[in-house]
């Protein structure tokens, strides 16, 4: 078994994280700690979890996380950073679901995250987490950096067309469409359910934390630099990532076949038949990343669409599939569950 | 291996057996008929089922159902009661989701869905499969009406009252309110998103077919005549069932300790502790009712909340319940997924 | 024109009671405070005031509201009855949208709001602002407290039952649900959008705050202590409260005639025909409530069905309906907008 | 008076239709027909127009149209086409909702909207109605052709840029978000509570039939043909629309007073303070558009974000502003509600 201990659980993906390893056969959850809410059960915060989950949230100062072989980070931005190195120490292997080892650039990842970076060296050594890029090196590492939930989207969405050098690098747009859980469980008038229901939004379009981090993974597949616009939007709904892509032809391809070729071995990666519209209540609740590649009227535009659950694929499953990666496990354990529809 | 059948899996109960059956390791998915869709892969229907289901929709007159163990009818009222002689005859097992046999009174069962029963006589055997009321009986079973979405929250949010003999049975009130997939898989204008959303109403207050179910049901355990006002109401969410149970007491109890003692040994009633109030998300996907009982002000009338996923316990999962017991497997095989939240 | 301050417009209340002053042709509005926004423009707050309201939020130490003619407070409990007395003494009218004078028992008041009244005296001067019950009052009333949301709904819907003695009054039952802009707007995270989405719960059913005003409004109507279980419920939805009201007959009688005719003079109380079952968004965004009766199975149980918009005829529009009372207006000034649908 | 008459009004057009006109002082609604619900009153269809509008729907064939001076068509497609002709000799103007006479070239309409059209000689005469691009043949029409839902927001947003001949009209891209009330009041399974809500997808990438009215109109302001890609999405609301909006520019500007100027006489597009993202809901009900323009990262793509109500200001309410000019009255008469917000 693989002792596994939580930093931070009590936001949406922690307790998504929870729901996966309680049913993961070979982990076994030792520890989850929460400053604000230490001695209260699990269960009792996230009534999901009655007699799923036994544990109490611990006091981050009283817990024994360097006995554990893997520590995962569900915390805000730059708290992984200051505990990572005395863990990895320890011998314990870390997965962070924050940002703070995506960017490999310190420089530009304290401007756009407004920090100094507690332990730059350790920036070099963190692998991104993105198994469909990256599984040769997150079968080796010890510390991996979970990709966002936009990223995770997006980069899979274009990965096909860069990496065969099909599309004008210079113009990509990546329109995206959230649920409101990406903004997490914090207390904030703006994702109110009187405010954000019935309503859509674009927000950031001055510019957004996840893209330089879609900028670096687009880049190192493309091998040049690359010009993106990227524009997220929020959604009336719970779950779910839509990422509506679009890029310039620079040549003719039949990109049906390219991408069922580039995803035919990956098991959470599934291409549509052509034509299709994947709909984000069709990874509800599974690790999967559902894409569909169009050419409007023939034209010289090509139109990804591609859906992820974002705490699923775009957080949690997909840090479960890199912890399966990092431990020898069938990279599927725990991560078989059928999307709940409707 | 148990062989299953499904007949009419193109609803919303249709899609929720797939997703659990999908995930059984007894049952092996041998058919699914729809003589509307015949020919038609399951997975083009229903996204999430992709890489879950292979089969195809088969014509219900090209399908050998009697090769099955076991039928599931995942079909509108009226269909069953025409098909299930032959099914048993030749010694299939079949479980009813809709109504056909769930009145054992053909008069009131005929006024009450408008149509002659096809065959009264096998009404007596049936078994009504609510296994907290009846486990023994259903595992003895050929014939199980799986109950209604209603019947299942009121009836296991009052039982303990009734078996105690602690209430008033002349003036119970059940005011239920239900999420929009209880409506069915069905173009009715009504349930459109713009009906339906951002609105909350009333339906049926006359009258609803799952009166003379619950009335039936609690009669038996009270062992007399019981009176209910039951008004279902039509809420803007997806999943679940949230019923509010009113009664007087007749006499003073611990009701915490009652229901919690009743409740005790059943893997899928939770009774949460004193002053909790149970949220239907806390359920969603799971097949699980959760129930917590208050006494406001130490009155005289006493207050139940249960909640169930509508699709789940209210359906597709407790017939997946049923078929573990009539075929003597665990209860809760492939039942323990944990419920989806946020 | 009637000179209108306004304190504390930040909030659900505030917002909905600008979009009615606003439209309203004898009312001018001279000031509205937020001690936190000061210096913002209403218009950059709530966007869809953009070209409507052209005032910027002021400090309330800053503004001049004594040469107002009326002041509404759509401010948290507690705050009115610091600053009435001055107001009125200053010749101003003013209309407390919050709870501070509901309550003519003080003593009840300061159990159930957790704070010492500032002004026990005014209390009794204060008019219950629920047109339907107190219409003179409130045409000579300086002080008015307009009515909790779910009182409204509550007391117009037992209200003609009451008055003619049809029904037990030691044992009503009033099961109610309510749209999330009922919970204001607050940085909570229990009315997240991901928390309050795609769920249903009850909540206070221990005991909630407007309780003690709808057995006081009750009791009064009854001429004797009555007996009320409140449940309080949150449904995902963004306005609107549905009232399921229940009562025991005490004898026959025609219950729809008796409803047409005490609210047949009444502007903003609609009976339905015979079997309706209202729904909230047939009031949405206008000052309306819509009653519909029922006997079902002719048994002696009564079922009274009430919708209104809580931030209309639960709110901001019932305090415009107070003012154009308390000023002589029509009654339905500014207040006749058709309700949006879908 | 203006005696109006409505054809077709038992959808979500035809009912925000009756509740503009509704109030609206110059119009008297003398009739509205439905051949499925003639003899129904229409405040027993829509219950919010309960003591709004007394009529009841009237079969077509029992109707005098020909005795209003302006009938609006609120049906499908191709039904204006049959009856224009008769009411436009009998003296009658006419606006129609449907696309019956949105496209110029016949072969062209015939192509995407599957029929042959019974008249194509009156396309010529029919006015385009957007107001802002069209007001002075408008104000002289017999016939106007209302704009589609996402016509209107995606024309209104590109407009400026391409008057100024600012962006390279070769690779538009409108990546737009639609509330469901779009696809009207239809019972298809598709736009059900229980598919739509928690949900979102594409639709129509391969083509969809708001493309050649957008290419046309676009074309004209522009002089030149354009290459537009249009990627319609269904989002989980009831009403509204969000463009998303991208071009190239091929030189510099001042993105921001270019729209300012443009929009600054229009009473119904309100363009946003810089770096402002429009929130559909800041829309609702009302007939606006309101606009923000952003240049991110100083780049060299422009993006607007354009929102309006797709039943207002995308349908029923530009309708009426179109009647109010070919009427001679002010342009804004009975259209300056105020949105409805939360």
């Amino acid at each position: 078994m693989i002792k596994v201990g939580i930093v931070g659980g009590t936001g949406y993906t922690g307790v998504e994280l929870l729901r996966l390893l309680a049913q993961h056969p070979l982990a076994e959850l030792r520890a989850i700690t929460s400053r604000a809410d230490a001695g209260t059960p699990v269960s009792s915060m996230f009534a999901s979890l009655r007699g799923q989950i036994g544990l109490c949230f611990t006091h981050p100062d009283e817990t024994h996380l360097e006995q554990c072989d893997l520590v995962f980070f569900a915390t805000p931005n730059g708290i992984a950073m200051q505990q990572a190195r005395a863990l990895l120490d320890a011998g314990v292997r870390v997965i962070d679901l924050a940002a703070d080892f995506r960017i490999r650039d310190v420089a530009v990842w304290e401007k756009w995250y407004g920090m100094s970076h507690a332990c730059p060296d350790m920036v070099a050594e963190a692998v991104y987490g993105l198994p469909e890029m990256n599984r040769d090196q997150i079968r080796q590492a010890r510390l991996v950096a979970n990709p966002g939930c936009y990223p995770t989207a997006v980069q899979l969405g274009f990965l096909p067309l860069l990496e065969a050098g099909l599309v004008d690098v210079s113009g990509l747009i990546a329109d995206a469409k959230s649920g409101v859980s990406g903004a997490g469980r914090k207390a904030e008038v703006g994702f109110l359910f009187s405010e954000a229901s019935d309503n859509f939004r674009a927000y950031g379009v001055a510019g957004h934390r996840h893209l330089p981090e879609i900028l670096q993974g687009l880049a190192r597949v493309a091998q040049q630099e690359i010009c993106l616009t990227f524009v997220p939007h929020l959604s009336p709904m719970n779950r779910g990532i839509h990422a509506t892509l679009y890029a310039r032809l620079r040549q003719d391809a039949d990109l049906q076949a390219l991408f069922e070729r580039r995803y035919g071995n990956e098991a959470f990666v599934d291409v549509l038949p052509a034509g299709s519209h994947p709909e984000t209540r069709s990874v509800r609740g599974a690790n999967c990343c559902r894409i569909a590649v169009h050419r409007p009227q023939q034209g010289n535009t090509v139109v990804v669409l591609a859906v992820i659950d974002n705490l699923v694929k775009g957080a949690a499953g997909q840090a479960v599939q890199n912890m399966n990666l990092m431990f020898g496990l069938p990279e599927t354990t725990a991560l078989t569950g059928v999307p709940l529809l409707p």
